[in-house]
């Protein structure tokens, strides 16, 4: 397939452009995130989120509630942006270079996922009239997660003289606040202590230290030049910052260029930042760049490989794919201290905060295809499984783990329980992606060392927070996905998440006492067959919804019995609703924020006929706004079940772009790496039908009419399959692996290695 | 009867009962209120509310939210403590007096509720052997509202000496903190700035004026001393703090006094407040001490004369019921500007803000015994009527008008809105209220210039709030009275508030029609014939749960299929819940805080059969903790209604002495105003079965067992009546007005002035 590239050309000079492409051409590697801000700044009263961050580095600041009830969360987390390195200055002579000084002949930005790196190229004409070209690479190395590195190329067009780069390290930074709204102002509060080690021959080492939540991270910088150095020295101003200053001699046509190496180490992944970040510098500087970037290209051909997804014909579809999956590589925690924030480490956005995000919609692309991270994102859960008891005791339950709605660390820090806390479905969404990455690469192990604790303590919460009523098990007081409805009776998505979770939590402790393994479980957790046999009665008797009049599962008790919202006559600068209701007023109406009754029938279609689905699919859909970034992707996904092939396209195309179209107008917060995972599972699980459970992996392909062909690969059991749907027939291919067995449209196939089926397509109808 | 007088001796010097009596011994007359402080001070260490009170007098502070959504509410108004003009010091020769040195031989406090006076008594002997007995009086005139006078007088027991008073003038104040509860002490800031305007002579007069709500008040104090003047001063120290400096020869046996006046004034309650200072205290000046005390005595006498009531042979009870009756007195505006706070004026618990609180149990005293004040306390909220609209445009509705769950100037102050905001049940309860006043007033008045505006406005908003289901009328995401379930479906209290509200909004409506004078209403507020016919059909369909399995009213659509709370094994330190459980929990199980639909069965009992009655009210009391002091006074009306006599009497009892025996141990923080609105209820609409309705007026009285008889005296369209129950014979009695038709045991009666009809008492049954 063709390079995998995104290309903007910023043609002028724009606030909103700047902003959406600092964060559409961000780096970041799992561990660091580097905004793409502009080298030299932007123009003077230009917003901007001048950011770089640490996966996990956090400060602990006060959330004060209004009016404080009993165990109300009092403080929360906030990632914090840590230092700035990404400042360069360019002196032609002694012309500044600046994007509204001189003329701008050219400015364009591109990502190139192939090489992992993203590169601005400008050409410029000073107002003296020298002309230069510049070229600046940036990558986050995916080879050594804490380095950073720039290349700052400049050509001279038609002059020989001095060019000067003003490099900076900055200590003293904040988060990011916006005058304009008094909210995030309050925020902007220093939490960072900082002080510079050393600083001499275009090398600095600084520590910043935070002082509520007592994290140290240390940033080491070092500069080397190709060119002819007249002058170079490096001073430390006022403060922690200092500034590397370097003046070259360059010749028409000839290149010069500074490469800059940042290096983040933090307390949370090491034991001694300071001589971390100078022996990592130092193994970094030894190298070279042209290692790393041979480096980042061979990671990034094995993630392709694994990964790997086409649409033929359709290379604006086809950018867009390759976009999202590369993000969400971008994006996720490489190891399980952390996970994978709301935004990636693309902004500040939710404040680094991990969610249900991960489990629901990013999770499954790694399992599919990259199962190793997939575990790393578990076991983070697993590792912060004592705080969900402690967030369980603290609603009051005296058995169980709750997982905050909302976290970095572990501990709740949402601020809002009725569409936060009471948001107890992300228990069952944990419990439902664990189960799929078991499901998927059958790792057994990780059920006996962890799946199994968190799947139990999950369940035992369903118990505690369910109850009998008339003989059926119901859930009150908690809240579905939909925000726009909180604090309700018999969540239909929750009540099958919990019965999910109550039931898979029956067979791991029945696998593991099938295998006579169960005992150190008991032993820790005093799981008992009571218990577990309270768990079986209670799934079986879970309460699901369902209306006989309309024939439909009604999203909770009453959501049926309240006036529709009426959407049409909504006027468009209304929306989203969040902004312009008041959420009791929204909780009054039949209207909804994203997929709820409908995500519940992708991941648990067998409780439900077809019938009752595509009834239900087609009344939420009216009242559905997609305020929330994570909707459409399941429209399309339950559409694609359904066989409404058209509306399947419809809902995909408004999730693929989301970003590189900025549709939700705020990409420039950071990307909706959620979407961008619901997009994956449009193509794989929606057009291509994926399934897997217990009776093995599924696939119902149909090919959407816009297209002439798409195919993908993914990994199941060890296997690596590739699918392709092109010219009317669906190939499924064992590329790698033992033997596999797949059914496609049904029927079971066993494929040896290089082994393929070609069958004809087939129009998926309910 | 006995005289009213409630007396504390205070034995040992014991920070709890300083607290206490603080609150119990405060002084307020509807305007000003002085919390009831030692004038020496507290020992150190010890804890102390200092505290001194203007009615509506406030700052507004920012309120925070954790997690800001649409239209929440972001500042509040918080009642300020203005002043400190109580502080006196007191030397014998170079002696000062405390309670911790030298020795307290007596030390007595009493509230004289004849008088309208307190009274601190004290015999000291100081380190060096001199004794002295000390009766300081203090008094908050009714007479002239702006004046509170202290009277402070030494007598000499053994000595000739020297005696000194230090009286001080402080402004600079701030509300109460207390540093062991880090959230009471971040709000301890000082929210007023001050001025001293002149000191001289005694006299001194100081502006102070909040920043945030633009208001002033001023203080002047004036001293007057009775004895021989050795040498006087008056000194205005650092800041803003004018002391006046006295020393006075005394006698052995002979009386030393000081007299000290302060006048407070305020720009919420006048134009000129420096000015009407100097004027008022000018005249306080002129009159004396001893006018006043006369004035406060006759206007007691008037007071008592129509509101006088006695429980026979109980000397405790008949304390009890009288302090209730005279703190309501002390708590009520005299003007439409203010309104009775949750805490009167007697300290700063819920922050000065006014509630349901108001309508539901105070105001009904003051409808049968001082219908003038109930009026007034209706027309403050005629008064924030566009404050209330507003209010509701802020939740998202196009019409009707949605009163504050807690306010002083009428904007909402409540921070978290389920069970603040979402009690949309307080329109009912205003309207409720102001249909008992017109009933027991027949002030048509009223409802032609204010009372069909409200009753109307708060109509349209159930009709904004409701919807049809099924052809019944339903209102969904409201909280009823009981703060343990919040935002739940068809709340029983809540849809019969609404049903009642619609329903007079239509007579309301029809009334003034067929008289004629509906036309400016229809001009102002746009009320029109099909608005008028919807109101009847949305309270003819009105939803009112019953469940045919228990055959009684569930709280709420799913309040029944809900666990039941295990009170029982519920540890006693473990409440009140609220403090001690996470709201979401609470929200999950069957228990009450406080009545709810036991108190709809008290205002709408038509609604339901006595049978179906007497059974939820059985099943409600099991699950009831009474952690709110509105609850118990409820549950004894409605047993009395029930013909459960002892259990009447019995929560009577758990009401009565609520504050005086401290039994929810907050009394320090302020009196619960509301509960002793309700005693005031208990007995008068509980034991003698007092119904106002559009019937007439009608009574069913019985007697407690414990108890001789009881009689009281109330106010019916212009007729003072007096009720007489004991020798098991029932006397009703029209003492003043017109001629009276009423209803004994449901025979009708009608008396002429001076007459009166004596029956048998009955047991009530159902």
């Amino acid at each position: 397939m063709a390079d995998r590239k995104i290309i903007s050309k910023e043609t002028e000079v724009s606030e909103a452009v700047y902003g959406l492409n600092e964060t559409l051409f961000h780096n970041a590697n799992g561990y660091i995130g580097v905004r793409g801000c502009l080298e030299e700044g932007v123009p003077e009263g230009f917003d901007t989120m001048r950011g770089m961050y640490i996966n996990g580095f956090y400060d602990i600041i006060p959330m004060k509630q209004a009016e404080n009830l009993c165990n109300f969360v009092e403080e929360k987390q906030t990632m914090l942006n840590v230092a700035d390195t990404q400042t360069i200055y360019l002196y032609i002579g002694d012309e500044k270079f600046t994007m509204t000084e001189g003329t701008v002949l050219k400015h364009q930005r591109t990502l190139d996922m192939d090489a992992g790196i993203t590169i601005r190229e400008v050409i410029w004409r000073s107002p003296k009239g020298k002309e230069v070209s510049i070229c600046i690479k940036r990558m986050t190395s995916f080879e050594q997660l804490s380095l950073f590195t720039m290349e700052y190329q400049v050509t001279s067009l038609n002059f020989d003289g001095k060019i000067t780069w003003e490099s900076y390290h900055i200590s003293d930074v904040t988060n990011y606040s916006n005058a304009n709204d008094p909210r995030l102002a309050a925020e902007s509060e220093k939490y960072l202590e900082s002080q510079v080690l050393s600083a001499e021959s275009g090398k600095s080492l600084s520590v910043s230290w935070t002082v509520k939540s007592g994290l140290t991270m240390c940033a080491a910088v070092s500069h080397r030049v190709r060119g002819e150095v007249l002058v170079e020295n490096t001073v430390q101003q006022e403060g922690t910052t200092v500034v590397y200053q370097v003046s070259v001699n360059v010749q028409k046509d000839q290149a010069v260029t500074l490469g800059k190496y940042t290096v983040f180490t933090d307390s949370v992944h090491s034991d001694n930042p300071p001589e971390d970040a100078k022996a990592q510098m130092q193994a970094a500087w030894d190298q070279g760049l042209d290692y790393f970037y041979q480096k980042q290209r061979a990671y990034l051909k094995h993630f392709w490989h694994h990964s790997e997804m086409e649409i033929i014909g359709d290379a604006g579809m086809n950018q867009a794919v390759s976009f999202n999956m590369y993000q969400l590589l971008q994006s996720a925690a490489r190891n399980s201290n952390c996970n994978i924030a709301a935004k990636g480490l693309s902004g500040e956005g939710y404040e680094g905060h991990y969610f249900w995000d991960t489990e629901m919609f990013m999770i499954p692309f790694f399992t599919l295809t990259n199962p190793e991270l997939a575990k790393m994102l578990l076991t983070y859960r697993y590792d912060s499984l004592d705080a969900a008891r402690k967030n369980a005791r603290l609603l009051g339950h005296q058995k169980g783990a709750l997982y905050p709605w909302r976290t970095i660390t572990g501990e709740e820090c949402s601020g809002y329980f009725p569409s936060g806390t009471a948001q107890y479905h992300i228990d069952g969404d944990i419990a439902y992606a664990l189960v799929q990455y078991c499901l998927t690469t059958g790792d057994y192990e990780f059920i006996k060392e962890k799946g199994g604790e968190i799947i139990i303590e999950t369940a035992r919460l369903w118990l505690d927070v369910g109850n009998y009523s008339d003989g059926r098990f119901v859930i009150n007081d908690v809240t579905g996905p939909d925000e726009y409805t909180c604090m309700v009776n018999n969540n239909y998505y929750t009540n099958c998440c919990a019965k999910y979770n109550l039931n898979w939590a029956v067979t791991a402790y029945e696998l593991l006492k099938e295998k006579n393994e169960i005992a150190p479980l008991v032993q820790k957790i005093g799981i008992t067959e009571e218990e577990i046999l309270q768990m079986k009665q209670a799934a079986a008797a879970m309460y699901l919804p369902y209306d006989e009049k309309q024939k439909i599962n009604p999203q909770d008790d009453s959501f049926l019995s309240k006036p529709v919202w009426n959407l049409k006559e909504t006027p468009a600068d209304k929306f989203p609703l969040l902004l312009h209701f008041h959420p009791l007023h929204l909780y009054r109406y039949q209207v909804c924020k994203q997929a709820d009754t409908v995500l519940a029938y992708f991941l648990f279609e067998d409780e439900q006929s077809p019938e009752v689905m595509k009834r239900s699919y087609e009344y939420y859909e009216k009242i559905t706004t997609h305020d929330s970034s994570l909707s459409t992707c399941v429209f399309s996904i339950v559409a694609s079940r359904l066989g409404m092939e058209e509306k399947a396209y419809e809902y995909f195309g408004d999730s693929a772009k989301l970003d590189l179209e900025n549709t939700h107008n705020n990409t420039k917060d950071g990307i909706h790496t959620a979407n961008m995972g619901g997009c994956y599972m449009a193509i794989v699980n929606g057009f291509a039908g994926l399934r897997i459970n217990q009776d093995g992996a599924a696939l119902a392909p149909f090919l959407p009419q816009a297209w002439e062909g798409y195919r993908f690969k993914f990994r199941y059991r060890g296997n690596l399959i590739q699918v392709i749907v092109a010219d009317r027939q669906v190939t499924v291919r064992l590329e790698e692996g033992g033997s596999l067995e797949i059914a496609v449209y049904g029927e079971k196939y066993l494929l040896q290695p290089g082994e393929a089926v070609t069958l004809d397509v087939k129009s998926s109808d309910i």
